[in-house]
């Protein structure tokens, strides 16, 4: 029999996650509807799974009360627990514990936590003792934690140390990590140093996808998978195969057009036009949304480049 | 009559502030009664108020629920509220609204506010829309509100501009900044754009309170008011005398010393040692207290350069 986390690790999400996108009502309240649709169509189109309230998420917009009620809303609307890898890292110790058992008590297949972000300049020792303790707090054995690198944005780092120290003190628990440093250098270093102790590497866009792959990594968690998913899937499905770098290249240029925009203003505007839901043009303070000239632009360089989101009116439409 | 916004600006905290450190218990709780004697302490030692729930008060590592029970029990052990300006401004909108209410409910002279500090690059307006919607939710005529400007740490800055805006929308409601970006020309500028129109500009550090009283600022909010309260408010006290510049330079004296260490650690270090009372020098995760030689080494230096911490060991021993 295979020890307890080599059989875990078997049954890990692997592929396309995308970082579900979070509805608002006109009042700023999250939309569980519209969440659920777009939850499903995803799923439905080639997402492995759904790392729902990550950055891209506005999650960090959500009280830790809102996080807990969406997410059992969607579980109780047909999405399975399985599918999902919640983001569940707060500042507040506290707070990432409560969210972490709530996720596991639910069922989900792993959490993706960032590491306290609001003191910067920290020791390792320091981000050590928040993880265990979360990890000890929580204390239940189907815990898959996946760690949330994404330094441009939480400006407190992962580091190599880190993984190391987590991994050797909580093998069964630890599960992998996103790398969303933008540094594929970095991503490599991770999958050189943890990929073959069944240590999952995510890359944190599409852009690395192929070669993450290559290397040795489980896949990607990325933004536009809200909008591509299907084309950044095929890569998953054929990264073996001889057209796989023509695949690569279509996918990563979608998400240059996309970064030209400000991230989440752009993929609620892609889904507010394919989707034929204006409604879903809304973010909540701080974030706002494109103005109507910037979402035109967009929706015309998209079009131009032959882009379409398949199926994605029926799906979300009010 | 003076216009209510004058009026309140009347009564408001001036002086030396300290944000007030918060014990933990051994079980990383937080610690309500060495909480309540130390800030009775400070109050009695110079303090004209308390920034509870500040940057070095580890507020970010707490949860709403926490902070808002701590709060309390506060307010019941004594201390009065019309003392304290509780930090509230956190990521998500629906908490920097619970918390606000829940300080302006109980009376709080008035609230520092943090921007959401999760997303970064962020324009002015969506800034403004937090700011603003933090205000119209909470929508109580008694709610007086300081900015919080600390771009190292938070990694989202308070612009002039912002001010500028947010006081031509809710003059009765802002009531000034703190202002921790160590940069002088930056509080300058503040205080000449504003301070004439009754804004209170408060330094981040006693390094610029002289600077800041000459030109029309309303104190300082400081950490290290934690622990040199007497000789802090002595400055403010006697900032017209002639022998100011003497006192000043004691001040930033001390507070060099200090900023050789760890800040928060060194803090409760300091605590711990002259309140003899070691379980003070517990912090939360990701922080972490200082080595045992570091902690010696500070107070070494401290003593070796006069300091003492009069009174403390009576107040906030157990």
């Amino acid at each position: 029999m295979l020890p307890i986390h080599m059989a875990a690790a078997a049954n890990r999400l692997k592929g396309v996650l995308a970082p579900a996108v979070t509805p608002f009502k006109a009042d700023l309240s999250p939309d569980a509807e519209r969440y659920a649709r777009h939850c499903k169509w995803l799923l439905a189109s080639g997402c492995a799974g759904l790392a729902v309230f990550g950055t891209n998420s506005e999650a960090n917009s959500l009280s830790v009360d809102e996080r807990m009620v969406l997410l059992e809303a969607l579980v109780q609307s047909g999405v399975p627990a399985a599918k999902l890898m919640p983001g569940t890292g707060c500042c507040a110790l506290t707070d990432s514990v409560r969210l972490t058992a709530h996720a596991v008590a639910l069922g989900c297949a792993g959490v993706l936590m960032l590491p306290p972000f609001y003191y910067k300049g920290l020791p390792d020792e320091g981000l050590y003792r928040n993880f265990a303790e979360v990890i000890e707090r929580v204390a239940d054995a189907r815990l898959q934690l996946y760690l949330y690198h994404i330094p441009p944005v939480a400006q407190v780092a992962i580091s190599l140390g880190l993984i190391e120290r987590l991994l050797k003190a909580y093998p069964e628990v630890l599960a992998g990590v996103k790398d969303s440093s933008g540094d594929w250098s970095n991503t490599r270093a991770m999958l050189e140093a943890f990929a073959r102790s069944g240590f999952d590497v995510f890359a944190g866009s599409e852009v690395f996808l192929l070669d993450n792959l290559r290397s040795g990594g489980a896949g990607c968690i990325t933004a536009t998978g809200n909008i591509n998913p299907a084309a950044i899937d095929n890569v998953y499905r054929n990264w073996r195969s001889p057209h796989a770098e023509r695949l690569q290249q279509d996918i990563a240029a979608t998400r240059a057009i996309m970064q030209r925009y400000p991230m989440m203003a752009a993929l609620k505007a892609v889904i507010a036009h394919w989707g034929r839901d204006p409604g879903w043009a809304t973010l909540r303070p701080p974030l706002t949304e494109l103005a109507p000239q910037q979402a035109a632009a967009l929706v015309a360089e998209l079009t131009a480049a032959g882009f379409s989101m398949g199926g994605l009116s029926d799906a979300v439409a009010v």
